[in-house]
Parts: structure tokens; sequence; C-alpha cells
């Protein structure tokens, strides 16, 4: 592996770096598919309770895709179909993993960078972020794969307007789209994301991945299967609850094991 | 019936008050289950327009279930999976009731409370009002059928943060997440309520049952019948339809029949 | 033809004017049929890149339909059948046009004319804009193909609140509902509707038409087929993506070419 997508540990939260910072942290091919083999590590790790995504530095989460390598490697359609997969393989696994993920926005965050943090499950970005997709100036398309997220964050006329103006727009307009959960000043940034990822790890940690399991499961309109709608009620069954039940009723904190 | 659920009636407007004044109206498995059975006999009545469901006094709408009766009623997954048909048949039953149902909210709308608000087909809150879903710190999940509400009003964004964080919110911040219509100074929040209700009932009552029961379809992906769709022009058969138009054109207020 | 729907062309922008100015530019039946007459010619046009819609002056965007001929041309269901066939006819067309739709709305929008505004792709209005769907006083409800539109960009709260209470609004209530994408002072929304439609019209038109083809078809909760999984990369093999890519890297305008 390169050094385009870096993991640290502090107790039971990781932060990973999108990490090309000459460029914007723009990603590569090969970052692509780093970050989704990263993502899998974290997601099979039961220590973890969550995932904090951000961009190496302060000037940006994420550029997109580099598209200065487009000519060697996505110059045509067979090309641009196996990089569509590494996209969709990256955001995907985002998506699935088990563990809850804070996008930690500074600065710009566009194309595939936001494309990134529409598949985290919450988004803090500060003031002064920049975001949009240019890629009508391009002449190539948002796939399905990276569409899809948009739409699920600030609906079809959000997308669309994304989609067709290609504008990069403000923090305060992304909030009203829907793009992002929290606008803090700059030099909050960090501070907010990790504060969200403590509240996130100080939870119950079935319960926030039951959550997250549910919540994306209901995106899709087919209908529940009994052993999934039986799911629901595993957490009763859970050393967990009966801690966070008793500390409720001796007005305590709870110390969640995760079991 | 115990007095856990109360009902008023004053002309086509009903009161359903949630009353357990000493515990911020917190439902226990019993309420739960009268909440379900009184909307079932409002659904029945056809001369009722509208529902306005509150909570007993103005420091609650509902706190959420009554943890304090957990160790009994919700101890271990086969009394949840019991607990949890009820809390699902009572917001069914709000979603499927015939009549459009107002939340009037005054104060601390968490947990069960917020379920039950966003079941309703309108939310009017006050500024000092307090929303979220700490059950991360309980142990315990959102089944499907409280999820599916939540989701519906802010999105799967919207829906993992509340979720996820668990955090206790004010009510610009359930505005701006799509968890309330409106937001008005406390002292308000009851005269804009059966304001809303009092325009919906001077509407044409079969109007607004068809238009609860259109928009509740169509958040169902599966695609109309033929008959669903021909119900779409039922309406222009009615007495109501003559009285509203020539009332238009007469340029006088219509008196609906509700036929 | 009559002249209840005016086209005209400025290079690869066409304008499409609801023309009723006498009577708020409310549609006839007739004009519902013109104008899916004309957005159907429009469509089968190569040349075309986008079509700004708007009403006769700036006094409506369009008052809904014309309730004067209802005694005569909506009496009966088997009449209204038919009618709503011709506005679903007409909205259908707005949303499967291949070219993106700007709806530049000033003053009145509501009923017919807010349930075209929300079948466009981007909805530019002026800080005095009224809005709602105050059919509720007519008797009459709003059909499926009319509802779809409505929840598609305010969700199942904000259309049962427009719907249910039949209130006209302002355009601050209209942007904080999702209807409109953007406010502006009443002067500028000619201007900024007719920049909204250059910044797409100088993208890459195949992407546009994907673009807005995309979204709509993931508005369908219908799994993917395979080819059109893999229409997400036919634009790798465009002349368009080629000269977009190289004016990236040599930093200029892209000029193109539409193939």
């Amino acid at each position: 592996m390169s050094d385009s997508v870096l993991v640290s540990r502090d107790a039971a939260i990781a932060t990973v770096t999108l990490n090309n910072p000459t460029r914007l942290n723009a990603l590569s091919r090969m970052a692509w598919i780093e970050l989704g083999e990263v993502i899998a590590q974290l997601d099979a790790d039961d220590s973890l309770r969550c995932i904090v995504m951000r961009g190496s530095g302060t000037k940006a989460f994420a550029a997109g895709a580099d598209i200065a390598e487009f000519r060697r490697e996505r110059a045509n359609v067979d090309q641009a179909r196996e990089y569509g997969r590494s996209i969709a393989s990256a955001l995907h696994g985002l998506a699935r993993c088990r563990h809850p993920v804070v996008a930690m926005i500074h600065g710009v965050c566009v194309g595939g960078g936001l494309e990134i943090a529409c598949q985290c499950d919450l988004r803090i970005c500060g003031e002064s972020s920049r975001f949009g997709v240019p890629v009508k100036n391009l002449g190539l398309v948002m796939a399905y794969a990276e569409l899809q997220g948009l739409i699920e964050l600030c609906g079809k006329s959000g997308a669309l307007e994304i989609a067709l103006e290609g504008r990069v727009f403000g923090a305060a307009d992304a909030k009203a789209k829907g793009l992002v959960n929290r606008v803090v000043p700059d030099h909050e940034v960090e501070g907010e994301a990790y504060a969200a990822a403590r509240r996130i790890a100080e939870g119950a940690p079935l319960v926030a991945r039951w959550h997250k399991k549910f919540v994306n499961r209901l995106m899709d309109s087919k209908p529940l299967a009994p052993e999934e709608y039986d799911e629901s009620f595993a957490c009763f069954g859970t050393e967990d609850y009966r801690i966070g039940r008793e500390a409720f009723i001796a007005k305590k904190k709870p110390e969640f094991k995760g079991c």
C-alpha cells in the first residue's frame, strides 16, 4: 500500500485520512481501492466504535478524483467501468461498514470528495467549506452509485441542481440542501467532529451498529422479512441493555461493553 | 380503561391527550395500547374532521416510554417483541387513521413521544420544545416501525444523526431537520394548532381523507392498481365538489357536507 | 393551436410561456394539452440544451387550472378522468423531457401552476412569490400524478401540510419546504433563471441529459438492469469527454459539441 489513505487510532475511535495534500487530497485510482480496503479492515474490527473520515490538513476534505491521471487511467469506456467499480466499492463499503462514520470536512469537498462524504453517517463542516460536483464541465457523469448518495441526502431537486448547474457553493447552502448535518466555525471542525464521535462511542456499540443497519435497510423499499423485523428486539437480550436500563434508573452514566 | 389517554370533542375536532403529567406524559405499556384503541375509535367516526394530539399540561408532549416499568414489562426479548407490537400498532393506527392528525407540541418531545409526533400529519411546536431519541444511552434500538416515521420526515441523514448521536436538541434544529412544520412562540402553540385543525376542518372532509390516504400510499413504492388510480377522480362525483366549485365561482365560503 | 402556450428560442435555450395573462396564466383544458405537445416537440430537438418555463408577465407563473370552465369541462367523474389524463401527460412530459427545464417563477404559483413547477428540474422564484394548493376549498383532490411531484420535493410532511391546510404561503416558506431551489429579489428572477439556463447549456449536453435521466431513474425503486448500470460509463466514449478533460488540463473553457 501507498500512503494515500492513512489510519490512526485513539481508543475506540479510528481516524481515516485521505492523504494527497499537494493536490487537495484528490483520489487516484489506487487511492479509491485503498480506501475500500481500509474501510473493510476497520469494519471487521469488533473493538471499534466510530470512524472519523478527514482529509490531510485543513485546506480540503478531498477535491475528488485525480483528473491528471485520467488520460492514462480513465481514458475510455472499459477503463471507466473498471474505475467506476473501485469508486462504487469504496462508497458501498462506507455505507455498509458496521461502525458509524463521521465526516470531518475542512475546506474543499467536491466531486468524489463529496461522494465520499455523502456515504458517511454524519457530516460536520466549517463555515468556509465548499461543495459541488462540476463534472458537467469535464464531459462525464456521476454513475448511479455516486448519484444515489446525493439523492439520499438532498433529494431529487438538490441532486438535479448540483449535477445540472455544476456550481461550487458554500456551507450555508450545503446545510440548506441537507448535504451536511452541522456547520461550525472553521477552527471548531475538528473538535466538533471528535465530540460527535465520542457521543457515538459512549453509546451502546451494538445499538449504533443496529441503527445504522436498520436505517440503511429502510432506504430499500423491499418488505422486511420476519427475521429482519425480529432483529429489532435482539437488543433487549444484551448485557448492554441491562447496563443502560439500570444506569438510567440509578441516574448514573452507563459503561457499555458491546455485548 | 385507565385515564392515560383522554379524549375530548369540540364540533368536528377531537383532542387526544397523553395524560401522565407527573412523569412528563411518559407512556406505560397500557398507555400505548389505549392510544391505539382511542385512535381506532376516532377513525371509525364519520362526523370527525380532524384530531389534535397533545400532552397533558405544557411541560411535555410526551417523554417517551415509561422506563421505570422496563424491569417488569420490557425485561427480555419476548416481552420487548410484545411491547414493540403495541407501539407499532399505535403508530400505524395514527398513520392509517382516515382523519388528519395535528400534533400540538409543548416542551419535551423525545423517544416514543417523538415517534408519536412523527406519525401525525402536521407538527406544530413552541420555541422551547426539545426533541431527540437518546435510546443509545439505554442500550436499546428504535425498531423498524419507529425508525420509518423518523426517516420519512428527516431522511436518512437526519434519522442517523438522531439515532447515533442521541442528542436532545431544540425547536430550530427540529425545524431544519424537517421534524416539525412550524415553530411558534410557546404561548401560541395551542392557538396555532387549533387554527390548523380548523383550516383542515373547514375543507371538504372527504378530500382531506383522500389526500392523507394518497400521500401515504405514495410512500410505498408498489405501483398503483388501476382502481387506486381511478380513486383520484371520485371526488368529482361528490356533492362537496359541486358546493366547492359553485362557492368559488360565487366568491362565497363553501359549507361542506362530507358527502 | 391557440396561443395559450408560447415558445421562443435563443441559441440552445428555448423559453416556454404559459400565456393567459388576464387570468394569472390559469390553464384551460386545451392549455394542458398544448403544454404536453410543446414539450414533446422540444424534447425531440437535438440542438436544444435547456428549456426555461415561465408565465406571461410577472404577476404569475400560473394560478392553476382555469376553474371558470369546470362546470363544462370537469363536471363529473368521467370528464375529470379525461382532464386528469391531460394534466398527467403534461407533467410526465416535463419529467421525461431529455432537456433540463428551469422554472422561472414570478408571483403566483399555485395549484396546477405549482404542479408544473414541481416537474421542472430547477425552480427559481422571487421574494414576493406565493405558493400553495388550496383545492380542499374546491372539494377536489390532487391526483396521484400531481401529488408525486410535491412529495418528491418536500416529502410526506410538506405534501400533507400543503394538501390538508390548503394555505397559500410565501417564498421563504417555499424554500424551507424544498419547493424552490433559490429565492432572489423579484427584479432578478429573470436574470437568475437565464443564468442558470446558461450554466446548464455551457456544460456537456449529453451529460445533462444523462444526469436528468439517471436521477429520475433512481426515484423508482426498481433495481437497475445491467445495461442501465452500464450506461453510466457511456460518457467516457464521447468526444465531449475528450474535450472536457483536455480543457481542464489546459485550464481552458471547454466548447462542447453534444456528441
